[in-house]
């Protein structure tokens, strides 16, 4: 991220200034933005650059203890360059947060330079996933910089020290923003695909009751239980995918309208990237869990390669901006969007269908029997007529409040389900939009068919409530979804091997026992057992200090 | 687990000789039962124990990889006997598992006795956790044991081989079961409530935006969204105490029954426990991960606590009975129950609201304000009838199928949801008993009782899409039930840090910067943070062999 800041951020002499030594690696930098007491809110960040006009330079500075940077990768001990956020202050304003090329350590002996401490905050979640780096602090005591490694494309401060907006559109930024979190999506069905491969590769391995006659005992991804819980996951990883493939898509559109000074889809790109990375990280940290627990007893050793998943994976939840909050911004687009409509502001993209919004306060789900609900058309109108009797009800109770921030507030957890059932449905209608494009392979479009249909159907079962409270669906559709589920179970188990397969992960990139392609699981079980260094001696070290003398009752006189 | 093996199936002779010795650590045994292939079907242990009349011994033997055990703590490196459950031959026939106690090691010298192997099966979930001991793997190659050695209190093989069984009743070892269930589940109260504190804690610490004219900013357990997260949390640690609680009693009654040959109440016994274990397990094992997630960024910070305590809790929710398989045991129970309903025989215990079925299936929701949602009565009776038209609605399915275990392997789904709802209706009528009891100190009463209806209510609005498509509740209802929640929420916020500081865990115990009672997390925060290794030296290990060559560009031949 440091070189990207410059990018973004940087005028066309700092670029040529620095991304060369960052590129050829003579800097190693990193970016420092979040804070000990300050993480979501940028705008709260304390450290202070105050300019000096007598010597044109920046003071840097760490206030108080929670204003000590705090996570920044690779910043603890082996980057000698940071952009770091801090407060500028100039002409006896506080003008917010902005970015400085900051120097930490030399060049030569890579020693902090004066007025910098910094270290690694230590030891995170897991045995491997980010122990392998540090996480660094890093605080100032007035570190002097030269004005000109002020990022300075968007604002300046001039040699007088008087504080100058550029022309700049502000709104280019967020160009960035939806690249990264378009990236992350497509991480999400990476991980997950992973993590859904182990569980389905072991569970046609894994065999547990059901014996008939001595025979063998049942696979157990043919028991109902353990697809219902599966399938559902498999359906996820392909769902990401192609929502993430569409993320690119828009990221492209974004970039040639923002060139363009065209921001009218703006905003609700920006609500679609955040609600979009919201919902697949946390469906995704959830689903490698329960793929961990759909392998039983084997799924918590370190060689199913589940643990180390998780714990690789869950930081996604919270960084590039924490999952709720990243909904509420969701939920103030929609609220936005909604009382736009009374003045005949008709909302883009994949907002759109809140311009059907009477429409779709209205209309009745006809579903008659089980097979209908395979029918796009009715899972896409009952996906948008949840979502927006959602948002609507949202919006009714704000009106009842005496402010809207007050509001807001208050119902903050029911705008947050609006928001989840709002990013659902561009999920579901991604997918149903994918199956609309020529699929090739033979017989790969029905595959996908059925996966759309299981995402969908178990996302109406899950949330049931919202479908049947708002009255979107009856109750006796609701049951008819779920029967249709069981049977799109057994119509993608047969191919549920092959489903995985096809995401195409080496044993390699997999790192699991668990989930090996010949199934040879209880001999590489076995064997991997051998390596343990507990092993390696057969009479366990510490016998003749510890257990011999307690076998033999040669205690020793307690010393306490 | 070695020695109540013995005590519940071994003889008074071998209780004698045993017994002594393990309490007196002259040897140290396990309990050797799952295998690489077999957990939860017990009956489907590979493991032989061939009796040989010649020399009145038992030949014990692993036949396939697959029947190696595995898992069992403390076997691969430190025990020197096992108690091996293995399947028991004599007289030309297969007698299913039975234990036999075996030696595995030396006394004198430590080394695996011939024909034993026996080592570690390596890493797990986790940086500590269960990585502190050794799980063990064990093969058998024709080991020979004493006839004597085959725990015969329930069934005996004689001298000439002949397989009898005593008349004890097979049904003592249930009480068992109950005991080590009802551990579990107190034990999962004191995970959540470490987890709940930790963050609830950190929670009124943290601030987050909402920072008005220059003040600070806003505590993040103000925003309804943590609260309507963390809340429900903090209300499942106090049912789930109060469960646990109520489940010692109900073993020492189980107990006294069979004692005196009174088996009646023993199947509804063992579907509360079985169901018990299986949801304060699952639900505790998500609250701390959701713990974590509600601490930000700083609880992945392995001092925050929270990463241990997940991976040492998971396991919960796989031994002593997979929780999917516990729930799969209360849908069978719940199914028998309603069958037999229909020859007058009324259902006791947990299960005594079955037998007011007809009432049930038509009662209606009397609540019209959102106060009403408060009375204990009208919550139980929304449980009641929720739990009660979901088995029913499932009994009805089953019967549509040519054979009842074709359709329960068919809706087993279903199935779990309907015992879900059992038991979530057990915890929600045991937290309403004991605010029937006298409970001392001012006030505490009252604050129980915000936290039985935050617990009840947020499962309701959980559970919306059950409660509504059963017609137990209208939408509105739903809707009322959901105001309520929040007014709660509102209640519990200003006594939430006396709630968790009730549970009386020592910073020492807690092990969580972000937890310490005094709050002050963020100097701690530093502090622990110079305390890593990679703090030890300014200029990191591995400076001048990798850093510093990149930086001067000191590239090397690649020697790949």
């Amino acid at each position: 991220m440091f070189i990207p800041a410059i990018e973004g951020q940087g005028t066309e002499e700092q670029k040529q200034k620095w991304l060369p030594m960052a590129h050829n690696m003579q800097i190693i930098g990193c970016y420092a933005q979040t804070e000990l007491g300050h993480g979501s809110n940028v705008q709260g960040l304390e450290t202070t650059a105050t300019f000096d006009p007598q010597t044109d330079e920046f003071v840097i500075h760490s206030p108080t203890l929670t204003s000590s940077k705090w996570w920044p990768g690779g910043l603890g001990k082996v980057s000698t360059h940071a952009v770091v956020y801090a407060r500028l202050r100039t002409d006896g304003q506080d003008y917010g947060v902005h970015g400085f090329i900051v120097q930490l350590r030399g060049l030569d002996d890579h020693s902090p330079l004066p007025g910098i401490t910094v270290g690694d905050i230590g030891m995170k979640f897991g045995s491997g996933a980010y122990n392998s780096m540090d996480n660094g602090l890093l605080r100032f005591d007035h570190v002097r910089i030269p004005r000109n490694q002020m990022l300075m494309r968007l604002s300046q401060v001039t040699r007088e020290g008087k504080y100058v907006q550029s022309d700049v559109p502000r709104q280019l930024v967020y160009g960035t923003m939806v690249y990264v979190r378009q990236i992350i999506v497509s991480e999400a069905s990476c991980a997950l695909s992973r993590a859904v491969c182990i569980a389905t590769r072991y569970s046609a391995v894994r065999r547990q009751f059901g014996s008939e006659n001595g025979g063998p005992e049942t696979q157990v991804i043919n028991y109902k239980t353990q697809q219902s819980r599966l399938f559902p996951l498999l359906a996820s990883a392909y769902a990401f995918r192609f929502v993430g493939e569409w993320m690119k898509w828009l990221y492209i559109d974004v970039s040639k309208r923002l060139q363009a000074n065209d921001f009218s889809t703006l905003p609700e790109v920006h609500a679609c990237a955040a609600g979009l990375k919201s919902i697949t990280t946390s469906a995704t940290a959830d689903a490698i869990e329960e793929c961990r627990k759909l392998c039983g007893g084997h799924g918590y050793l370190s060689c199913s390669g589940l643990p180390e998943l998780f714990a690789v994976y869950i930081p996604n939840c919270t960084y590039e901006g924490d999952n709720i909050v990243m909904l509420l911004q969701v939920a103030r687009f929609l609220m936005k969007t909604i009382s736009r409509l009374v003045s005949g502001k008709m909302p883009v993209g994949t907002a759109a269908y809140l311009g059907r919004v009477e429409h779709l306060m209205q209309c009745h789900c006809e579903v008659q029997r089980a097979e209908d609900w395979l029918k796009h058309s009715i899972i896409l109108e009952a996906f948008e007529a949840r979502s927006a009797r959602m948002s609507v009800a949202c919006a009714e109770s704000l009106s009842r409040f005496s402010t809207p921030e007050e509001g807001f507030g208050e119902i903050s957890a029911d705008l947050v389900e609006a928001a989840v059932a709002h990013c659902q449905l561009i999920i579901v209608s991604k997918f149903i939009e994918k199956l609309q494009q020529d699929i090739p392979g033979k017989g790969v479009k029905t595959q996908l068919e059925n996966l759309c249909n299981v995402y969908a159907l178990s996302l109406l079962h899950k949330h049931l409530g919202h479908f049947v409270s708002t009255g979107c669906i009856t109750p006796k559709q609701g049951a008819l979804a779920n029967e249709q589920l069981r049977s799109l179970y057994s119509q993608v188990r047969p191919n549920a091997i092959a489903l995985v397969d096809a995401f195409n992960h080496t044993d390699h990139y997999l790192g699991s026992v668990l989930g090996c392609y010949d199934g040879n699981v209880y001999q590489k079980l076995y064997e991997e057992a051998w390596k343990s260094p507990l092993n390696d001696t057969v009479v366990p070290d510490g016998y003749d200090e510890y257990i011999r003398p307690l076998l033999k009752q040669h205690f020793r006189t307690a010393r306490l």
